[in-house]
């Protein structure tokens, strides 16, 4: 039996932290045992937002790629790959966006969150033209599967759309991806922000060392309420406990019953945090360091994983070129 | 000493006429001896708006290559190439939509005028893009002379806004293109109408025969005016003396002053036009009929002309991914 295959990727815009890890690595890490798993550096779409800044791209790819590796991605089971080196992306993005309409762009939420402040006039084509791009991204592999947080259900319907749209104006021959809604979409940083992200300085990536998980757990926010030890606190408030549901959920309501009834004090909670994570990342920081030595595997990785990839992509539109009528010298 | 490279393309939506040989052809022929001439094919730019019928493309694409051939394009000297066969395109498409705003297109004139009727949210995304689409045709092959009608302009000024500011935010290897504003735009249509247009029914084919020619000339429109042969004509109101004009400069003078004075009868003056066209399109029916009984020789230019047009294509593209740092593996 062909397994399905499922497609999930990154955009290029920076290292990966604990937030990637809860919300997509650790579930790549499990799909790779049961699906054909293709992983991808979106650079082109890390573009749509910096194109005047591309040289941060090519550093990103080399790290974000150690980080999948580190997660625990394996390369003899995913395929990884990256976006700007299989051109029949860029090939199925201008034939979709034929039949796609300014209208149903402009009421995607992620254009519509971003045309809040500018004007759809002042947005990027390209920008608009983003979940065009996407379902260029699913569709040349054919993916069925794509695990999205519930955010990006929106983008994977109009994806679906396209699909059915194609598929009835040619020749039935896209498949129609479903979304795997994942668990965890999103970690709290350590300010208490409800996102993970690098640039609000508030996380904690996948690469850090002992010293530096220590440091920001000790550094994090928590209850304002618990001033002393005894203070009950309030634990859905305290980043420090989203973690422990994140990482230590076996421990979890333990934690809530101590603090809440301040018999654990923030920093034996903390101390417990630390060392959980600090387990998770040890495995990652070897694996790491023993790709990071090794460059020429890595490019290799990136290498064999785009050209499968392409073939693939070949194929695809081979397929779509038929469909469409314009293989005009094959017959 | 290098020549400078021409671009020249149309839309693959209907076998040639009159209006295209006056208004591109005949130039493009006379081109091809000094420039390097590429004249490509549109199939995608014909998506824009014949998405729904996409087998159309396939079909105009063979009478399009005869009526090239036949009005005397030389594959020797010009290189005739498939839109859709040369992938950077698409690629630079994508590029050059993150750096350009809806708000530029949107002002473009021919968007302009098409979302009159309907709104911008009508418009497709692909035809909004159209002006992106035809700057990545252009810079792709490094054309600098663009042979443009007045109303063109707008788009090669956009194309010309996108070449620098590619070259201002990553380096400067793509070339700006000036417009060769061609004499005769438009020709009118056999009845009247200010274009001519095979969609509109006006339109004399270059592969007509000389009973077809008699025909539409004996039924087109002339000066209402003229009921009998004596009455004083207007010329500039009539599509035949728009056409000595076009084809028989030498003579028009005469046949305005003989309509005008009332010397000349319309149907002499029909006669006349027809005898000239005949005698223009005999030497492309000969040519026509040489290729069209050469399939093999058609596909042949059309093979080898996509083939040259996707080497220059590839090393542009080397060449921008370069200057935008995603030239990943070649260090
Ligand atoms: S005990 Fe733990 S969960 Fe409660 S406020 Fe302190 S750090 Fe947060
Ligand atoms: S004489 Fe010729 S130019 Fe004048 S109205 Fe007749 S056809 Fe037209």
């Amino acid at each position: 039996m062909i397994k399905e295959r499922v497609l999930t990727g990154d955009r290029v815009t920076g290292k990966l932290h604990l937030g990637h890890y809860v919300g997509s690595l650790q579930n790549r890490v499990a799909l790779q045992e049961q699906y054909d798993t293709f992983v991808f550096l979106a650079d082109i779409q890390a573009l749509t937002t910096h194109f005047d800044r591309p040289q941060l791209l090519g550093q990103n790819l080399n790290e974000i790629t150690l980080d999948y590796l580190s997660a625990g991605i394996n390369p003899d089971k995913a395929t990884i790959f990256i976006q700007s080196m299989v051109p029949e992306i860029a090939e199925l993005t201008v034939l979709f966006s034929m039949f796609v309409t300014v209208n149903s762009l402009r009421h995607n939420p992620t254009i519509k969150a971003e045309s809040k402040n500018s004007s759809l006039d002042e947005l990027y084509y390209g920008f608009l033209g983003y979940p065009v791009s996407q379902a260029a991204d699913i569709t040349f592999c054919k993916a069925t599967i794509i695990p999205v947080g519930e955010d990006q259900l929106p983008h994977l319907e109009l994806t679906r759309k396209i699909v059915r749209r194609f598929n009835e104006l040619y020749s039935p021959i896209l498949m129609e991806p479903r979304a795997l809604i994942s668990e965890t979409p999103r970690l709290v940083g350590t300010d208490g922000n409800a996102k993970m992200s690098k640039s609000l300085g508030n996380a904690i990536e996948l690469d850090s060392t002992k010293e530096e998980i220590t440091f920001k757990i000790r550094k994090a926010t928590t209850d304002p309420a618990r001033v002393h030890k005894n203070d009950p606190g309030h634990p859905e408030v305290c980043p420090i406990y989203a973690y422990h549901r994140a990482f230590r959920s076996h421990d979890a309501p333990e934690i809530r019953e101590g603090c809440e009834s301040g018999s654990i004090s923030c920093s034996a909670c903390k101390q417990l945090i630390t060392t959980a994570l600090d387990q998770l990342i040890e495995p990652m920081r070897e694996r790491r360091s023993y790709y990071a030595a090794r460059p020429k595997v890595v490019e290799d990785i990136l290498l064999s994983g785009t050209k499968l990839a392409r073939d693939i992509a070949q194929e695809t539109m081979s397929e779509v070129r038929e469909a469409m009528g314009l293989n005009y010298f094959s017959k």
